[in-house]
């Protein structure tokens, strides 16, 4: 289990049966935040930057959101209510729109077509997480 | 006009007749993020924090919310599209519901007055930005 | 006063006569953090983007700086330590080179010029608090 | 290879013979910033919360320094420069500090425990980086 995981399982108010679902999300957010930093700093680097431009901004809309799911996800501040409900779909949402915007570039760039995985796992977690709340 | 406002009205690419709901809306949360980190903190500082630990996290997560929000709300990534939508009600939530937790403190504590009429302002100029989409 | 001045004032552990310096070093912070990450989205939009990349980048990295000081001099964690002291020193820096990059364009753009005196404001609100600790 | 290492290894600026440093550097930093968000959390959901306030604001602080250097690390800014030196010296102080608080809780709460670990690795990661700059 990753450290992620131990803590998740150490804190004192019982996450009510979605733990597993709740490190899955941390986790998956925690890499697509990093994942799409690197691409949208990969797409700067390119030659064709300015076609990418699209790109560029949908990672860095997709990290800054990851980023904020992963942390609202970790804290016990009350599972029951509308914040993280919406939160978690505005998540799943940048990253649908950013795995369609990196999958469009996948076959030129590498960095495009790892963030657009990347993009998709977290999408899934999110929604599995919504499914269990 | 504030820097801020400035600063967006120079954007090349025009904000299709929002600029100005967008200009108030980076500010509130601007100004939320700020004063929900000093809440959090000047709660964490209070003898009673025990009884404030509701109000902590609240704080945390507006104070992540509204800095995400003000920097998504920055970017023409497009404004057509569900994202910015979903996390424009995703951030007047979270700060609807700190402003309702800093409340009950309100008459102890002067720093939870002041986080919950910034959370109010906040809240109201998300929903503004939201019906001007 | 502005409502983080005042927020600043009620905090329950008094912050040892550097007070007013916090307050400046956190709107600093709050404006420059705003200001470029508006800028590098404005450079995304500009047409010659591709000249522009550097400037993205610094004000990139002089955001996320700007914001997390800003969080950082906003708690009582302990002033008499050397992170603090460290940071304020790296974000000085981030904005005294993101304003350097900016001005090489602020003939041309008007949110680089902006962006240059925002990120010269807050490297000075960094140096003074540093100053004051 | 880690989908971080992976991407970071397409970007195509060549990270000068320090790539997987600076993959260590920014694994170590997501994992620090996700356990330190949990650790504060978990630490709030303590009976005894008031005798960790110490604790919680070290989690937060080395939260929010480890989100940034991650992100900072990720880019092609420019390695020469001071900003990434000061800002790796600062998350590195931070790291040690919020390991030496939560040590001193280790034997009462495992989320420490697992804290203080997670912060020792990223601590060493920064200074490795450092070195290899």
């Amino acid at each position: 289990m990753s450290t992620v995981g131990q803590i998740l399982y150490t804190h004192p108010e019982d996450p009510e049966g979605v733990g597993a679902k709740i490190t899955a999300c941390v986790e998956a957010c925690g890499e697509c935040a990093q994942v799409c930093t690197v691409c949208a700093d990969a797409c700067l680097g390119e030659e064709t930057v300015a076609d990418l431009v699209a790109c560029v901004r949908t990672d860095l809309d997709c990290a800054d959101m990851c980023a904020v799911t992963g942390r609202a996800v970790s804290r016990r501040t009350g599972e029951e209510d509308d914040v993280l409900r919406l939160l978690l779909e505005a998540c799943a949402e940048a990253c649908r729109k950013c795995a369609e915007e990196c999958e469009r570039h996948a076959g030129e760039h590498e960095h495009c077509r790892l963030c657009a995985e990347a993009c998709r796992r977290c999408e899934q977690a999110c929604r599995e997480l919504l499914a269990a709340l």
